[in-house]
């Protein structure tokens, strides 16, 4: 079969692999029908990611149908149709007990397209198969599901419910590339009264508008001042970085309301700056955290009922062949203004750009 | 009357204050039975507290007799036995009305000792008194309920209570001074399976175990690693921080294992360095705060029930009058092992070390 | 002025009364714009209420302007146009120290029009106005902010959030009267996948529709049925129950799925019989409640902000002096389709029915 | 092997049965070292539990050794000391993925000695086992581990944390046999203010202030009474009902406070009567619920630290072939003051009655 194997730093390709079989008993074996790519495999091109080894498929989102499945396997058969999701769930040990997927110990966790084989092929091996694939409603187009592999549930868990979005907030999210669009898109299921957001380029925040942002700031531009002006010099109730910069978290600690929440999605590669000489008496929740999916069956139900605009994040689409030239598009999004694109799903042809 | 009246950084005497009288409707006039000192009054007297002007009344904690109340106090009168909270609440402000007095923005918060004259004199005038004072349990001795002015809530609150303390939890304490000695004394009303505390001194880690931690760390000899030894490598469950400098937060966030709880309750001068690149992923909730006073009525149930080891924590008692040696055994506590001291109160010889 | 006193079951007139004035430093006394009738202003007149006395006014939700404030009150000032909240709250009990203002233990909870003098009526005198009466956003409607003094808050709090709706989840209300549509319009505040409204009047079940429902049943009609077929045979997560009879709350409890939420709205008259024999292993939670009003804040600003739907349950206005033929409207709900009545407000012309 | 045989209404015996064997991968054999009578088997003995086939083997509460394991069983190995669990978990199911393993959708729940054969026998079958056995920490008795399979976890979940028993809180339990007593031990936990027994008799209340409760109250001799006495007339803060009949549940009713927790543990045969003519104001949250044993891992920790009383309920212990005796003994508990007989265990002496 054909799957995107990263080289080491800087070189991968589309190219021949071999056929991937089941393995362990609770593993299933699918076949790829759309797939994207995230910003955390460009950081794995950079070299960012050092557990990645030369030779591995990268990807880790995929929508596909059940090829094969070991003996232990009991919640899906061949011929189902299935999101495959970031996260694998050993579901034995103390965090998966917890729902908890994310931190498992059990051998689950991120592993495909990091440590072992990804999604960026023709077919994918997918351990502990019965908590890591999830039956796809069938009203439920594939190209709107593989959004819901990843950054829906990232956005929905470790942005608005580790920031407890209340009816009649103000939240401001800090970065608005797809996981703080998402993150937008599913703050307003908890109808806060007004949304902000925040970035340094005008397409996004134009994005962002088109999503449910109430009111966009340029992150040059005193953001802060904003949305002090929106709550009478409150602050929001909760603020999601969804950037990943150590300036980006210090100005969701300014945003940040006594009694509010700073929820931190973005991933890291520097420490930041916390003035706890100034945030000790302010009563702050901050929170860090890499998805569970343990919301991905609900956010499941609520876009087969049409109540996730997941589509709006789809820029682009390709034919599954050309992943060299999807990395490339989604690789220079501030040029050609991508913010997801899918390879496969139901339709190849490109689509205009949604949100601009 | 006699009060303990700042001069600027480095002054403070007893001395002759004009008597309080009542300046608004909702204040109350305390005689001052027993009054304490608080680790923030030295701050004050170091000139760290900027908001304090010379010539005002420190002390922020105290329990004594109402003698006079204004047109608008309903919940004590003349004669009652009182506890004085180090937070005042006006009752009507966003923050009030969800018991969050801490935040008070109607002129409530902390102000004794602070804005306006505290209790550390012979009276006191106490706004707002209806939620600012508590009338005192028949069977709670005074000394003892003057730790539940400021120490014991602070702890419970801001430590036990925001780091999510449950049966079964590994829960470590960094600092064992009085408000570390109170986060463990609280810390055990959840009934976890053990504690660790961390100190660089010996006989504060002495009173520790007195207190009922189960283990006891030089906080020079890597902590991290006993927690760790003695959670299977994962860490602790909640992390309370009880100094307020930046090594001592920065070890805290070492020390929680994923999905944990960081809470802060140290007063902190300088920024800390917020290990993002490692926590992003780990799932770990940071919290501040100031205390509410919120959960007063309920400690000092406990405490009238003889559940809560207020006595423990007092290491000497003066007579009122003796104020400024009292400020100086305070002052000295690494000579004088003081941990926390009581002026006036039913009995006025010195007690003995108790914890020691 | 003209008030709408109560004579005993059965009786009631528009008749002179004496202008009410402030007795107590934390009352303020509103000239009242615009009033609505309640379903318990019904049961009064039957003499379900027996702690109505003859001679008091009705009434306990309004919209007006303060014109005169004692000396303890702060928060608003004469020129000021307030809701009226259907519960006061004196501040200082244990209840309203954490919000629970319906359990006001200081002379407060819901006095207005049951054991004081009411709002129907050209003035009022609200005691405890610092937490009884709310600023009103400039953009507000009198007519639409009337429904925030009772019914939304009503069921927001003791249906939509003690019952915990969640997003992805299946609602069902039973009772599609004006408290069950305003539960309908609140749950929608979480996303939930679908509300299925339960009722015996095809009128109500339109307007059920109208507000939000995404399905809807007779109540003759085996709605348990319809709400098992919804739910792959689970049952609901919340279930609301806004009728107020037995047979009401039992069809509640066969509606639950394991692990739901059974959210009792209805004032009831008798008592109901719980099964539990069948319930004892289902992890059922049923919570009862009368409103707080401690949302209303929040409420306030969503209704301006334009995310509440009150206007759509407004059926019919009069002026105020119509009182008598807006009660006789109201008490005919069936016959003439009233869902809340409105008298006063910016306009007093009759409107058409909004949700027929 | 020999096993207890049920053979319909009032027959059961020890008797020769085939020796289980590995029937799925997920299946572990366990022999069994000690095991324990519930009152839920003298339910199944009389007919109450029409599920329960004749030729079952009873008992579903255990201690033993692995000593095979299935193919797809990777948590324990032969060898192993482990606990039973009452409840068996499939893991996969919606109710499992959430810890609630009592409501299992897939083959688990509470199986054991009801739909197939139990722990009341030399060896045991038991399915799921990565999720349905514990290790044992090796400090911990089997006598008092054997106790958390099934009572301690469900006054652990079912009655205390549904109830959120809170420190400083008023916590009445109703019904002083063996869960009831386990209530008390674990509610203190939590460090309640107060814990009122209520049983109807003397020995088991004596058993309940051995076991921690402050106050106990004749069922008979108004125990509202004296639980209002002791709240200034306000009712239990939490109230668990441990008893199973429609008088204790409305009794439990009447003591609750206005906000409180009524949670039912008790198994009901019949309907009870909710008054909600009286309770519809006053905020109560009623539960219900069978135990997950979710809760197990953290209960065997504490048993292991020493901070559980199980032993304190064991009154009888007897060798695993006095299984027929040992029945007699249990099901005459009013007479031989039986709470807890164990069979087999490190020590098969019959000692003398603790709580007595």
């Amino acid at each position: 079969m054909k799957g995107y194997v990263f080289h080491g730093p800087g070189h991968a390709s589309w190219q021949e692999v071999p056929d991937p079989g089941v393995k362990d008993p609770a593993d299933a074996i699918v076949r790829v029908d759309a797939v994207t790519i995230c910003g955390t495999d460009l950081h794995i091109l950079k070299g960012d990611v050092p557990g990645v080894r030369p030779g591995t498929v990268l990807g880790h989102e995929a929508v596909g149908e059940i090829v094969e499945i070991g003996s232990n396997v009991h919640s899906v058969r061949p011929g189902d149709r299935v999101l495959v999701s970031c996260i694998t769930a050993c579901g034995r040990c103390r965090f998966c007990r917890q729902g908890t997927y994310g931190q498992c110990q059990g051998g689950g966790g991120w592993t495909l397209g990091h440590l072992i084989d990804g999604t960026q092929a023709e077919y994918v091996r997918v351990p502990f198969a019965d908590l890591s694939v999830h039956a796809l409603p069938g009203t439920l187009d594939g190209k709107d599901a593989v959004l819901l592999a990843d950054i829906f549930p990232t956005a929905y868990e470790v942005g608005v419910l580790n920031g407890h979005v209340r009816p009649g907030d103000t939240v401001a999210v800090v970065g608005a590339g797809p996981i703080g669009l998402a993150a937008i898109a599913t703050a307003r299921l908890f109808a806060p009264e007004r949304i902000v957001a925040v970035d340094l380029a005008a397409t996004r925040l134009e994005a962002a508008r088109h999503l449910g942002a109430d009111a966009v700031a340029d992150a040059r531009e005193a953001p802060e001042q904003l949305v002090a002006d929106l709550t009478d010099g409150l602050g929001a109730d909760v603020v999601v970085e969804a950037v990943g910069v150590p300036e980006s978290f210090e100005m969701c600690t300014r945003m940040v309301r006594p009694g509010g929440h700073v929820a931190n999605v973005g991933v890291h590669g520097r420490p930041a700056t916390l003035h706890l000489e100034e945030l000790w008496a302010r009563n702050v929740t901050i929170t860090t955290g890499i998805v569970d999916t343990s919301s991905t069956p609900t956010l499941l139900r609520m876009a087969a009922a049409g109540r996730l605009p997941t589509s709006d994040l789809v820029t682009h689409t390709f034919p599954l062949d050309d992943m060299e030239e999807a990395y490339d598009v989604f690789g220079r999004a501030a040029d050609t203004g991508a913010l997801k694109v899918v390879l496969g799903g139901e339709q190849h042809e490109v689509v205009a750009v949604r949100a601009a």
